[in-house]
């Protein structure tokens, strides 16, 4: 068995991207084979894989992105995933983003996505709407802390920490959901470093700490742009309760282990995560 | 930039291969470039880089393996890697093993060594003559464990232990040796799991756990084989202190995390490292 594959990262969430156009080579990409692929030693090593198919079938779009886990198990949606999938897209001559009218439609499991080549070479993806909830408990290494819930399409549990030492910390020790997240959520350590301006660590559920986690960014800006972020002892977090919100669009930078995102809120509601999207290598696997 | 690459494995010890016969391509690799294709998310990712070079300066031998670590130092000898290197040779029609007389030389930075393609599809090194020396001490989690020391080339402590459960978590644990090696040393915990087999844990000064180690697998040989191994609490390990050595040559079957590899001390003293080595990608590198 050989074939082509390219990878590349955003912000060092890394990807092993498998053109598989009209379907004919992968068209049963078992789960051991996509585990073998992202093996980082055995394989070509990554946090998942985007399979490249052509739209049709995904209800308008011109192209779908089949994302599967490093386990080999489908996830519906990944915003750093879908902005390497872009540049993939870009960088093979498939789409032209000159000749674009607007964003590029791009079918994912959780429906279609709408993808922006921004004029500074960076990708962005509209992530959808924050339903930003109330406080939210996490048990880090046995200890009580609160945070606020978000759901980006998949649950997080946001907490302000004053230094991004301390999350380092944090970010490293055993941590489980409390009570309302049966399922697991993910947890990120957010320091408020100016207006604006924001630096975070992220748990992912079933994996632990990741680079960088493209809902978890979009979910820590609602937790601090709508005002609800809470320290971990529950107090109201620097800068927060005070009921205002900021005007919109507004743009937070926020900087994450493997790099730099930026999330804009737009005058709709809706998140959008910008960032670099880099190829470095194409080639042939063989198993 | 832009330059091809394979990338292999021997027991998930990982590298990356650039072919570079003539010293065109690499003439000048820098340590960040190293770095760099090493990442495991910004580049293709890899314990270490092997650059192929034909021999000529290498003093008789047809071919020069440039051996790098992941952060670009340069390494005297890596055991899995030449294995490797010896399989990037072979597929790459560089050298026809059916038509060797005998073993393939090939020089490193610690000088020429013998590379064997055996009848069942494994590659061989002779890793040379271990010197066993008297116990030493290591520290682990700031217990005091002994262990016996051997020098490969690069110096090793092995402890054995009765459970390589208990070996997971060792490994696992801060490990700093005592007073015998103030550069650091090389931990290797192994099991005695029956006659001539054995399964270890390594832990690679200034790396932290690996998933398989050439020299380490041939530590422990040497030091169960030569009847000097102790166990952690400073006793004779089981079946040791008779004072009797196997007759040679003898073959003991290693397992490592990353799969299993075999060494046979032989007649003259040396240990040869037995077992598979495989290429799973073949590309191009753009930075």
């Amino acid at each position: 068995m050989s074939f082509p594959f390219v990878k590349g990262h955003g912000t060092h969430n890394d990807f092993v991207v498998l053109p598989d156009l009209d379907g004919s080579i992968h068209g049963d990409l078992e789960d051991a084979a996509v585990a073998a692929i992202c093996d980082r030693r055995g394989g070509i090593g990554a946090d998942g894989v985007l399979r490249v198919l052509r739209g049709g079938a995904a209800g308008g779009a011109g192209w779908f992105m089949d994302y599967r886990n490093a386990d080999g198990s489908v996830s519906q949606m990944c915003g750093n995933g879908l902005r390497v999938f872009a540049r993939y897209l870009e960088a093979s001559g498939l789409v032209d983003p000159t000749a674009l009218a607007g964003p590029l439609a791009v079918g994912t499991g959780d429906g279609i996505k709408q993808v922006t080549y921004c004029g500074d070479g960076e990708i962005s993806v509209d992530m959808g709407a924050p339903k930003v909830g109330g406080p939210a408990d996490v048990s880090v290494d046995g200890r009580r802390l609160v945070g606020s819930s978000v759901d980006m399409g998949n649950p997080h549990t946001v907490v302000v920490v004053d230094a991004l030492e301390d999350a380092g910390e944090l970010v490293a020790s055993p941590i489980s959901c409390v009570e309302q997240f049966p399922e697991g959520v993910n947890v990120e350590f957010v320091r408020v470093v100016g207006d604006r301006d924001l630096e975070m660590r992220v748990f992912e559920r079933g994996v632990g700490e990741t680079w960088s986690c493209g809902t978890g960014a979009c979910a820590v800006v609602a937790a601090v742009a709508s005002g609800s972020a809470v320290a971990g002892t529950g107090e109201a977090a620097p800068g927060q309760g005070t009921g205002s919100t900021p005007e919109r669009p507004t743009t937070y930078a926020v900087g994450v282990r493997g790099g730099r995102l930026s999330v804009t809120w737009d005058v709709d509601g809706h998140l959008h995560l910008k960032g670099p999207a880099v190829l470095v290598a194409t080639g042939t696997w063989t198993a």
